[in-house]
C-alpha cells in the first residue's frame, strides 16, 4: 500500500519486523500503538476480546501512522480473512493450520484467482492502496501476506508441503500451543528446550523454502532472542501485558 | 410478513425489484433507504463493514419502513443465515455456492424440515410476521428467498443442478467475481461481453427452472439494462457510492 | 473457577441447576440476572440478538455475582466455543450435533490435549480461576462443560455415540427442533408425548454414559416438570419472556 | 405525528395514557415494550442507564409500534430537550423545575419562536411525521408536550407560577423526590399520606389550569390508583423491574 | 497541526473553505468525506445524531486525510468544546450565541488563560500536533477557531459586541433559525430577502472587526452563493442529504 | 458499600489511596486495572475519551475487583454526578470549582436532602450496597465523597469557604491546570516552585478544615512525593500513560 506498498519486501528486507499484539476490544489502542516505534501492529481475533467491527475500526486508524496492520483471525475462520483484506490489511495469521487442505482454503480465502479464490470487493483495500481496481487485482496477491500458523506435531511434520501450497507466503509459529503439542498436553513452556529444537527446524525449512518466518513473544526480552534467531517478524504480546508492566511500574515507584 | 407477505411472489410478479445495496457499519443507512423509493434492502456482510449486530438492528428498521430486508452473508457463514432469518429478513444471499454440496447445505441452513434443518427460534420474525409459531412453521420456507451467488466458472457449469437443489429459490450473480473468474484472474469487468454472455445463459437457466434471477449492478443505469434484460431482483451499490456521489455533486454545485 | 469451583461437580450434586436464559443484546442484562436466584445464566448466540462482542462483555459481569457463565454458539462455530473458554465461562452448549463427526470437532475445541486441540489464550480464565498458567492447563478439561445438544433424529439415533465422545460432558435437549424433526416438519410442540417420550429415553441412556442432562424449559412451569424428571440442568427461557411476562403483569395491575 | 398525531390530544381524552418506562442502556428494550399495550414509551436519562445515542436509536423503532416516545432528561440538560425532539418525541420530562426560571428556560428549549427558542433541525421529527417544514414548525408546539417535573417543597409552592409559564404543557409529579423532600429528608415513601395530599392539591391546580398531569407509578397496582385519581399520564416503572418480576415468577413456578 | 497548521489563516487565505456536514452516528462516515474533495469535516451535535464518543472516533480519522475536522456543538455545552479541543479539533462552532455572557463563556472554555481558563489534558491534540506542552499552551489559542453563532435577532443586535469579545475568533451564521427569529416563527426560508439583507449586514461587520465568517448551506449550489458573497468558510449540509440524492439519482438512473 | 462500606473513612485512615486514572473510551480497562495493586479506580471524562455509557459500564466491573469508583465529571456537568452516584460509584470529582456557588451546586446534585437536593433513583448503588432505599437515604451523603478541584488563582482564594460549604468533603488539586493559572499561561509545570508551595498551602487549609486532600500525580515517582506531603489520595494518571511505557520498556527490551 502507498505508505507501506512494500510489506511482503520489508518483511525480508533485513532487520526483523516487531509488531505490536492487540487483542482489547477497543480499536483506538491499536491506534495508538501504531504510533510508538513497532514496525507493525496485529490484531488478535482467536484469543483477544476484540471483535471483527472493532479491528475493522482500527485498520485506517493504523494506517494513519503508516503502519501496516495484520489480523490473526479466528480457527477456520477464513471468510473472516477475505473482509480483513478488503479492509486494507497487509497481512492474515490463520491459527491451527494442521493440513495441506487447511492451507489450501486458507491461500484460497486470501488470494485472488488463479492462485486462488478471494472474492471481489476491496473498498477499503483500493481506497489505502490508492490503486485502480485493475491494477489492485494484479497486485493484491504479492501485496499482503498470509500467515500459516504452525502449532502442533501434525503441522511440523509436514511443514515443507504446507511451505509450498500456493499462496501461503510464510510460517507463524505459536510456541505456546506448540509446547503444549510437544509435551502431549502436560506443560505449557513457550520457550523450553524442545520448542527451541523445533524453532531451529521450523526456521530453516522456511528459509529453505524462501518464505518468510513470524513467531509470538511473551515478552520483549522473548523477542530480542527469536529476533537473533532470524525470524523475519516477532510479535510482542500484548496490549494488556504491556498496560500491566506499566502499571506494575507506576505502582512501584509510588509506594517505593 | 404482514406487510410484505409475499415477497417471493412480488419477485415474479412483473416489475423487477429494485435494492438498496448497504455495507456501512450503521444501522440506521439501511433503514433510511428503506424509506426512499427502493423495493427492499441488503446488507452485506461479505464485502461490507456492517457487523452482524448492527445488521440485526437494521431489520426492524427496515421493516418500519414497511419494506423486505435482505442479507447476504459471509461465505460459508451459513449459521448467521438461520440467524438472520430468526430475525425476521426476507432473503439470504450465499456468496461463491460453487459446488451442489455449498447448495445443499445453504438450503439446510435456510429451510425448515423436511427440506431443510433449519432450527427453530425465529422470535423477531414471529413478531414481524404476526403469525403462530405452527403457522410460522408452515409457512416460512415460502415466505423467504434462498439466493445461491453463482460467480464462478465451476457454479456455471453446474448452474442446472444448483436451480435443482430444494430449497435453492433463486440464484444471484456476482458480475466482479465472474469476470476475474472468466478472465482467469486477468481482470475485472463486471459489464464485458464474457460476462454479458455468461448472464444471457444464467438468465435463461433460471427461467426454465422457473425460479428467480438477481444481480448485483455497480450503479443506477447498469441496474437499468439489468432489469431490461430481465431480472427479477436488481441491487444497486451501493450506500458509499450514493454517498460519494451526493458529495460530489454537491461540491461540483459549490465550486461551480 | 475460585467462586464456583465446581461447576461440573455442582451439576451432579444432588438439586438441578436452573439457569437464566440471555438473548437480550445488551450484556447488562445476563449481569442483572446472574444476581437473581439462577444458578448460572446461559447467553444464546444461535437464536438469540446477543453477539460475541457483547456475550464476553458479560462473562465478568455475571462472575461478579460469583454465579457460572455458559453460552449457547451458533451451529457449527466451534471456534467461538474455544473463544469463549477463553474468557471464562464454564460452559459451552454447541446446537444440532448430529454426527459422531460434530462432537469429535466441537470436543476438539473445547478440550486441551491430549484429548482435544483447544488453543492456549485463555487469559480472562486466567484472570477469573486465578490459577497458574500450567495448573489451568492440567485442570481446565474438568472445570468446563462441553454439552452437545439433541435435537434431531439422527443424533437421538447416536446419543449413545456422542455421550462415548472423550470431551462431550453432557448433552442439551432441544424440544422444539427435536419435536419439529419427530413431526417431519408438521408442528412444534416440545412438550408433547413423542417429545416426551425421547426425552426419558435420553436422560436414561445419559445416566448409564454416567454424564450430566440438560433442556430448554419455556416456562418455570415446565422447568418444574423437567427437573423432576431428573435433569441435571433446566435453562429457563428467555429474557425476553420474562420482560413481557413482567410487563404484562403491571398493566394488568394497572388497568384493572 | 401520523400514527400518533394527536399525543396532547390523546392526553386529555379521557382515559389515562399508561406509558413503559425505560432506563436500560439498550435501545431494543424500548422497541419491544412499545409492541406491548402500553400507550407510550419514555425513556428515562435522569436515572436510567440509557444514554443519548441509544435513546435517539430508539425512536424511531418506538414509532414503528405506532407510540409515541417520550424522554426524561437529565437535570438541566435542556439541550438534549431539543435533539429528541428534533428526532420525533412527542414528549420531554424535565426533573427538578423548581424556580420560574427554570421551567422559561426549559420552555425555551422546546418550542418554537415566538414561544420558545427552539432551533431548527428537526431532521427526524420531519420524517415521522411527513410534514414539510413550515408545517412541522408550524404546529410543533402543538404535537409535542413539554412537562415540568415538581418535586420539591419550591416547586409545589409556585405550581401555579410553573403552570403559567408558555410552552410549559403539564407537570409531572415525582414522588420519590416529593417525599424525601417533605420529610426533609428523612424517609423515602411515594405513597405516603403527606405525599397524596400533595398529589390531590397538585392535580386540582394542573386542572385549574386547563394542562396535563402525569406521574410515576412504582408498579401496575399504584398505577391503577393514580390512574382513579385523575391523571392523564401514569408511567409505570422500570423496565428493570419487570424483568426482575418475570424472572421471580418464572423462578417461583420452577422452584415451587 | 502539523498537516493543517494554519487553519485560521487558511481561513483568511483567500478561496472559501468548503466542508462537509456530518450527522449520521458512524465516525467512518465523517472519515470518508473527508478523503473527497472537502477543505475540512464538521460535526454537528446539535441537530445530528452523533454523539460524543462518536464523533471523537471521527477525529483521527478525518486527520488521517490530512483534513481538519470541525464540531458544532450543543446550545450551551461548552464543556465538550474543550473535550473535543483536547481531542484535536481545529474549530467549535457553538450554537445560540444571544448575549455578550454566552460569547464570554464560550470563549472561557475554548482558550488558554489568560484569554480564557480552558483546561489542560489535550492529549489527543499533543499527539496530532507533535507539539511539546509548552509549545501547544503557546500556540493553542492561534490554532483553533471558536465560531460564535449568530442566529436570532439579539445575536444580530450585538454581533459588534460579541465579535470583540477575545478568544471568538469569528461568527457562524444559521440562516434557518435566522429565518425564524426574523419572521416571528411564520416561516423557515433561509435563503429570504429579510435573511439575505442579514447575511451581508453580518458579513460587513465581521470583516471590519477584522475576524472570519462562516455559514451553512442546504446545497452546493447555495454554498457556490454564499462562497461568491464572501464567507470565508461554508458548511454543505448534511451527510443525510447527499446520502439521498445520490440514491435519488442512482433510483432515477435505474428506473429510467 | 459492603465491600468498600467507609470509603471515606478508609481515606482518613492513614495510609494514603492510590488509585488509578482512566481515559480509554473501553470500560474493560478500568475493570482490569481493578484487580491490579490500587486502591481505587478513577474514570476522567473531563479530558478523558471515556464517555458516560462506557463509565457506566465500569462500575460494576471495578466493584467485582472489591475496589471504589469513582469519575472526574465534566466542567459543569454536575447532573452526571448524580447518574454515576446512582450508578453506585464512591466518590466525583468535580473540575474548575472557583466559586463557593459552584461548589454549592455541586453539592446539591450529590447530597440527598436536607443537604443538598439529589435525586431519588439510585438503583445500582442500591445493589452494589445491598441497602435497603430507606437505609441508602440515609447513610448515601456520608458513604460518598465530593472532591471540589481547585486549580485556578480564584479558587485558591476562597478555598477555606470551598470546604465550609456543606456536602464539600475534601479539596482534589489539578496541578498542571493550577500551575498555568498560577504563571498567568505561560507555562504547564506541575511541579514547580510556585505549585509546590500551593500545595502545602492547600493541604494545611484542608487539614484545617478536617476534610480530604487528594491530587493527581502523573508518574508514580510524583505519587510518591505527593503521598509522603500527606494527600489522602493520589491519583496516578493515566491508563494511556501506563499502556505506552509498557509498550517503551518491551520494545526497548526487544531492540537491545
Ligand atoms: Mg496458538
Ligand atoms: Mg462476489
Ligand atoms: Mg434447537
Ligand atoms: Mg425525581
Ligand atoms: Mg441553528
Ligand atoms: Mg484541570
Amino acid at each position: 500500500m502507498p505508505s507501506h506498498p512494500s510489506f511482503p519486501e520489508r518483511l525480508k528486507a533485513g532487520s526483523p519486523v516487531l509488531t505490536a499484539w492487540c487483542g482489547m476490544p477497543d480499536p483506538s489502542v491499536a491506534g495508538m500503538l501504531a504510533h510508538e516505534a513497532f514496525d507493525a501492529v496485529v490484531m488478535d481475533l482467536q484469543h483477544g476480546s476484540i471483535d471483527f467491527a472493532a479491528a475493522l475500526q482500527a485498520v485506517p486508524l493504523i494506517a494513519a501512522a503508516g503502519k501496516p496492520s495484520l489480523v490473526r483471525i479466528p480457527v477456520g475462520d477464513f471468510a473472516s480473512a477475505s473482509r480483513f483484506l478488503d479492509a486494507g490489511v497487509s497481512g492474515v495469521i490463520a491459527p491451527m493450520i494442521n493440513t495441506i487442505e487447511d492451507a489450501r482454503r486458507f491461500a484460497a480465502f486470501t488470494k485472488f484467482p488463479p492462485v486462488g479464490e478471494r472474492s471481489w470487493g476491496a473498498y477499503g483495500a483500493l481506497s489505502l492502496t490508492r490503486l485502480e481496481p485493475g491494477a489492485y487485482l494484479q497486485q493484491a496477491n504479492d501485496l499482503t501476506v498470509s500467515f500459516a500458523m504452525v502449532e502442533t506435531r501434525e503441522a511440523l511434520a509436514i511443514i515443507d508441503d504446507i511451505l509450498a501450497v500456493p499462496g501461503i507466503d510464510g510460517i507463524f509459529i505459536g510456541p505456546s500451543d506448540l509446547s503444549i503439542a510437544l509435551s502431549g498436553g502436560k506443560s505449557v513452556n513457550p520457550a523450553g528446550a524442545e520448542v527451541e529444537k523445533a524453532l531451529d527446524h521450523a526456521l530453516a525449512r522456511v528459509r529453505a523454502a524462501g518464505k518468510v518466518a513470524a513467531i509470538y513473544a511473551v515478552s520483549g526480552a522473548r523477542a530480542a532472542q527469536l529476533s537473533a534467531k532470524g525470524f523475519h517478524m516477532v510479535s510482542i504480546g500484548s496490549d494488556i501485558s504491556m498496560l500491566m508492566a506499566g502499571a506494575h511500574a507506576a505502582l512501584a515507584a509510588a509506594r517505593g
